[in-house]
């Protein structure tokens, strides 16, 4: 016997419709495994009348909200609609209906957390969001169900799909980023309106709902340091590789103590680290666990079938769940343990400056630095001189990211100018 | 208020050590986010005079199963004894005692997953296995409620990290196979009999759990083949390096339609590959669904801390359940679609021989593959000849396993002998 589980859509563009194909093609298989028969009762889209691959019932969609939410049959919502409101809105209605909502919206999500699972918990409601962060790579079930024991301090992320193919055509084929940009564009990798991606936003929501979830305290998206790849140079990439780094749009979330650090930013990661390999659209996180040591999750982080693998196991999940577990946070927990967002982290930084090709230049460059404690760890020219300069790279020693900014800051640009600082991370 | 939860433990060694200094270390994070308290009862151990690094409470320790099993208060076993006997009896007895079991046993579990988790159902006792299989990494967990709604047709997995060991050190160094094991040894990555580990029944023990999970079927241990890397030479790993290909021990399952193959091998794969640089004692499995496509999980697969980490997460999971789930083989649903095993897999083959140097000799190796219908994709002739032979590497297309075993066969050893036969994987 097989129980009949009620679904209405928020929602049915790319990632939707995956959704509903996986359940169409799949359900046979589900129910005879589970036990579940999956019914999508309503489709919520916003134009009635717009061309669609998928030949739904009649019925099915609507372009009223309302048709969704007071279904009273309806047990689950799964919303796809992307972006703040109004699906925060709509969300929060399911919850206060006492629907469950599966969700694939990390911005509505990353932003509005807190409130989401106080309407779910109040209303005996679940809420699922594996979907929400790298598509099928199941993180979010494994941060809440299986790496638990775990004082988790370090989470490296590959988390933007779009970026890091264009970083990976670049290092591999030494392309300069707006060539790979517009082929990413042409071949659907990069949105027409890339901004989301290509600076760093999009890791951003991901790595706030990540870090929360690891280190068990609320890591607001406003915490984090975001800078994108708009400024990365082919240069700079060849660099890094001759110095046996790779470049990746890292984010990264440390914690020590009640000291948390949050950033996305292009990072040097060395070249036969785990990350580095992870190339073109993939997705991956690595991470460090007090007993689990190094971990790393690989996977397809985007596409309408990967993310939809993630929707299904969590409409699966909620429709055999007998009791709905929340994270739980820290600071509600005890709010005098609240986690403090450090802005001053430690690492060692790149630097790749034009300067005079003249004596005496190095020692005053050497300077700035060593005004700030900054030590270098090495110095290379590199090429022939130009207009009377010359490419130098610095790589310093672990030093602190506001040091580092005071000495570049008093560099003399008639004796050099800053070309580029980019972040490494040493594993 | 937090809820009690009574444990016994069988067995203390490596693993359970790390699960008692896990529980102990960190039980007050446990308590104050999931309102959990374990409290480790009895624990059996075989000798109850061996010195031990951790100082047990008086009474604890137990050299009687039945101080364990016995013990009304004692909600779960977790049974870290090893090998079949006495576990799989033990296990049996706590089940039917109604008592869920978390074990960290490939053995047991893989020869007696059936009558165990029968024996779960009828008494409504739990059953919990993640630490059976690569350690830390949460593969089983994803398998059963990450991954479930994909039909999976490819498991590759490195899952022993001391041929794993054996083989990076061996690739990186040129270094010969009975040198490393020996330093394996000295380090404790290999045991003083490493017989389990190199001739490959540790990884055929956990690809029968793997593929009876991710197949919905039962692929039992018997049915996998099984080679060990003992045979493993120095000089086909630097072959294999010059024509792009690095050398794992590979656990491979495949299904397609009711056809199963699964096989324990040496195996060549693509050295961009993901799994090829899965390095030194690292565990990772990769694999394809038909809606996650390619994903690679990566982690410790041994180690006191990472296998706890993951038995820990199990006791908090099977404490806190309301509801046991066990997975369901498709064959018991419906014993008409039982899956098959297939040993006639096709893949492409790297062989290397000693031939004679003389005209005519490639041909008639050649004729032997051709009259097989085994296809050449490459033939190399490697270094200068000594004893008037030289070395001849041959890479097969994808070809049958009885056709190539045919076609080796049925060299002629006068003009041409086997060295050496590995199986490729082309991804």
């Amino acid at each position: 016997m097989s129980k009949d589980v009620i679904i209405g859509f928020l929602g049915c563009g790319n990632v939707g419709s995956g959704a509903w194909r996986l359940l169409e093609g799949f359900g046979a298989d589900i129910e005879h495994r589970a036990g579940l028969r999956f019914v999508i009762r309503k489709v919520l889209v916003r134009d009635l009348q717009k061309p669609r691959d998928i030949a739904f019932p009649a019925g099915v969609l609507t372009d009223n909200p309302d048709d969704v939410l007071n279904d009273p049959e309806i047990q689950i919502v799964a919303e796809f609609l992307g972006g703040e409101e109004p699906s925060y809105t709509l969300m929060r209605r399911a919850l206060n209906a006492g629907k469950t909502v599966v969700t694939a919206n990390k911005v509505a999500f990353a932003l509005h957390w807190h409130e989401l699972q106080k309407a779910a918990k109040r209303n005996g409601a679940g809420l699922y969001y594996e979907a929400a962060v790298c598509g099928a790579i199941p993180i979010i079930h494994s941060l809440e169900e299986s790496l638990q024991a775990n004082r988790i301090d370090k989470i490296f992320g590959i988390v933007n799909g779009t970026t890091n193919y264009i970083l990976t055509r670049m290092s591999k084929n030494a392309e300069d980023y707006a060539t790979v940009l517009r082929d990413a564009q042409r071949l659907g990798l990069a949105e027409p309106d890339p901004a989301a991606d290509v600076e760093g936003l999009d890791a951003a929501y991901k790595l706030s709902i990540l870090a929360s979830l690891a280190f068990h305290g609320r890591v607001p998206f406003e915490d984090v340091y975001v800078e994108g790849i708009t400024h990365v140079s082919a240069e700079d990439i060849r660099c890094g590789q001759e110095l046996g780094y790779t470049l990746k749009l890292l984010a990264i979330a440390k914690r020590n103590g009640l000291n948390v650090e949050t950033r996305v930013h292009p990072t040097f990661v060395r070249s036969d680290h785990p990350l580095a390999n992870v190339s073109g659209s993939f997705n991956a996180v690595y991470l460090h666990g007090h007993a689990c040591k190094e971990m790393m999750f690989l996977g397809r982080g985007a596409g309408d079938m990967p993310t939809a693998s993630a929707i299904v196991s969590d409409l699966e999940r909620a429709a055999s769940s007998c009791m709905h577990r929340y994270p739980t946070f820290e600071n509600e927990v005890n709010p005098k343990v609240s986690l403090r967002n450090n802005t001053d982290w430690q690492c060692p930084f790149y630097i790749r400056m034009l300067a005079k090709d003249e004596p005496g230049v190095l020692s005053r460059v050497a300077k700035c630095f060593a005004d700030e404690q900054v030590s270098i760890a090495a110095v290379q020219q590199k090429g022939d001189c130009h207009n009377g300069r010359v490419t130098l790279v610095v790589i310093t020693h672990r030093a602190g990211e506001k040091a580092m900014q005071r000495a570049i800051t008093a560099l003399d640009g008639d004796i050099a100018t800053l070309e580029s600082m980019i972040r490494v991370e040493e594993e």
